[in-house]
């Protein structure tokens, strides 16, 4: 889609790298050793797939400085996948929107929309929301009223913002994702019937966080849900009322956090993670795919399993456990060999 | 975002419950005990938290009658909580939502739209569908043709309901959510080739129904899938063909109920469960988070586990597990005191 | 809804089966033997239900040419439930939308719709996209710029699919369902911060696929995510980056397949199932609901748990699982009697 290319000179400077080969090779995309071609960028981010780059196309490589024997033209990276990361960045933009308001959206007349920012066909803007420079809001998108969107933020297709909630800058909203409905709180008669608790906390969004499409992150009861800056959050993900995400933490797909759990930095949820309600997740927490969080749990720590236990006495669990039928047999023949025992026993008492 | 407010003797009145302190003190809203300032009521739900109680700045307090050495201005009640929610009631009102028609919307001409009904912005309402008094259907809502909402409904942004659905009286229904998806039907020939089974059913939502954020409800194959009358649903939830879940049912976010399960009467199922098709699940069952339904279950039973099990069985074999290295260690001195008494009964038999 | 109907001979030509009974017999619908009224078809599936057959009051019915004592009008088919449904297809339409462009709908001016397709309200179709014929696209559909969709689909309101993705003929794509959204994947750099690795690839859905209500479906980081010809997917499932899904698999909700999987031809994953990244899954593997794949599966094998393990392993372990209590009892007889024993030999020594 994009007509863009730099000489590997400009890319050298663009990433702050050092280039080894020709200043002017002309590089026009980013692509992986099996597919990239001679006016493209390639990377070598482990070297275990190293004979892939031998027989590569890619006109040039990203790698680190000690993969030796490396003759193709080069910008040698510390971190090679963070470079790639950072190349592929200034060669891709974002689907098209026109600056400007397209006439078929429907914006209140005391919504504040930056001069630059762009809102695609039957977008909604609500009374007294506000939507920062350069933000692009795509089409079918609902902003309710009182929402704050900053700058520099991606709202796709079909995303629905709801009353109230404060999005940061540079953040990235997929398609079909809900922020800011109202959390599941309510108080049950002597009948077992419930009634509702109103939900009347917001959403706050911080700087540089990434949701993915067909989320849905509630708003507090009172006060706020929060996700902290930076933080990448998957498909299918459900973030409860009063949840407090802190800095840089990545959440895989269709984990779902309960009520008032806090998160720390640079947290990682594998796939299909539960937590149960008002936990705290330290810092730098791992947690395994499909593991259910059912206690608190101390920063710095891997877990896994239902109920998630520290990562190595699971597999130690897990070993023991594929283990039983050979215990079961065992405990038979010992069992035996203890009945022989007796017998001989009293064989041996009625003898003396 | 209200202004609204009432003295504390208005509120005793409104919630039917017994003041005690001034009737004239001004409440203006509701809140925990740590945020709540003095002009507003907070509550006291656990006698374990009382302390925070001593220290809040809230102006009253709900308090249960038989809670000690309260001396702020409180409203009794025997269940505080549910008081809590019925004041914070009074004080919430839904986005605003203008009554009648936006001129965007776009609207069949036979379908009956009551005169005190709201709908939204880029709305669509098809033929022969109808909505009920004080419904609001908020922007970008899709009703599709011979859809019925009752009266007083709240249906949020970016929700679908899909023909020939009927909806109640007072049903919430949250954004992104759909209403009425062809159930998962398909015939396999001899090939292992999938052809579709016609989904001809439709789904009845029952008064006081909630339903939250980006969940699934499928219409039946042949008939009805019934969601009953006071039943709360959290968000990503999925809901298969010919279900019938009884009334007062809470099911928490992500589960999945396969199709034709019938669930009784005040069932609550934890985040993340899943339950087999053709099931039976009895009333007043309960299911732990994460659990796995592959058997119909009787009534009042409390379940956990994958598959699940009795709650206290499944704490029973968890602890045995989690006991299987000392077992696995128990066995094996076992194994060396039955080598030592055999050596040393076969000595014993040699001296003889 | 509709106003169909056949006579039995008509339909035993249309269905390719064999006819017995009165040939000009009015069929004005299909339905279950309880349902089913003097002027539906009904079908036996399954020979165990015959007892309802006999209680039945449709005017006809599909079974096999092996059940004995039938005397009802009826269809012989070597695969009834088969028959049944295209039966059923004879009498379903899709919910009427008018050919052609509802006027409210934004249609970039370069984008082609075939003459006899039709687009609902409100719907959005992007620059250089193209529309089949017979395509059906519902109300609050967004296509993105350049998206391919074949002829004959049914495309459910309020459905997101885009920039660039290509979707096959007669596809069908349920409601809240986001085709296209990025794929998760980030460069850490030393401080664990992640920065976005651009998602330039698309996704590609063969002829004939089916795709529930809110599924996400994510495009390739390079190249294309792939969902093969007659492959059906139900509700709220996830497909990440680059994932490859064969022919003619059934994969059910709340499914979530992580980045690069190849799935082969007629596998069928059951609910919440979880497969890690990078692995590949062998043609007409069945995998049971809740299960978690860790690790690749070669063709034809059945597993379940989470682990993954074989089937009938699985419920081996799961029956010791449960004898742990008696084995933890007998572990603690053993040791008595070993205690027994070793006292006994004692005494013998000592009396020696």
């Amino acid at each position: 889609m994009t007509k863009k290319e730099y000489t590997l000179q400009q890319m050298a400077e663009l990433l702050g790298v050092e280039r080894q080969g020709p200043a002017n090779l002309v590089i026009r995309g980013v692509g992986p050793l099996q597919a990239a071609g001679p006016d493209q960028l390639s990377f070598l981010a482990n070297p275990k797939y190293k004979s892939q780059l031998e027989s590569s196309r890619a006109g040039a490589v990203i790698v680190h400085p000690s993969v030796p024997g490396v003759d193709r033209p080069r910008l040698l990276s510390l971190n090679p996948y963070w470079t790639m990361a950072k190349a592929a960045q200034l060669f891709h933009e974002p689907p098209d929107l026109p600056v400007g308001v397209h006439p078929t959206a429907v914006v209140a007349p005391d919504a504040r929309i930056a001069p630059d920012a762009a809102l695609g066909p039957l977008v909604h803007v609500g009374p007294g929301a506000s939507i920062g420079s350069g933000t692009r809001i795509y089409g079918h998108v609902h902003i309710a009223g009182n929402v704050t969107v900053g700058d520099q933020c991606l709202i796709h297709p079909n995303v629905t913002i709801l009353d109230g909630c404060r999005i940061g800058d540079r953040v990235i909203i997929h398609s079909g994702t809900v922020i800011g409905s109202d959390g599941f709180g309510f108080a049950q008669d002597d009948q077992g019937r419930s009634t509702k608790i109103p939900q009347t906390g917001i959403v706050v969004i911080e700087d540089d966080v990434e949701i993915g499409a067909n989320c849905a992150v509630d708003r507090a009861t009172f006060g706020v849900t929060r996700i902290g800056r930076g933080t990448k959050i998957d498909n299918l993900v459900q973030i409860a009322h009063n949840v407090e995400i802190g800095e840089h933490s990545i959440i895989v797909a269709q984990v779902g956090i309960s009520g008032s759990v806090t998160l720390g930095k640079h947290v990682i949820l594998g796939g299909q993670v539960g937590i149960a309600g008002h936990l705290t997740v330290g810092d730098g927490v791992r947690i395994g795919a499909k593991s259910a969080i059912a206690h608190s749990v101390p920063p710095g720590q891997d877990l896994m399993g239902i109920p998630a236990i520290p990562h190595k006495e699971w597999f130690r669990n897990y070993a023991n456990w594929k283990r039983l039928p050979r215990m079961r047999d065992e405990l038979a023949r010992l069992r035996k060999r203890v009945d022989a025992l007796e017998k001989e026993l009293g064989r041996h008492g009625k003898d003396d």
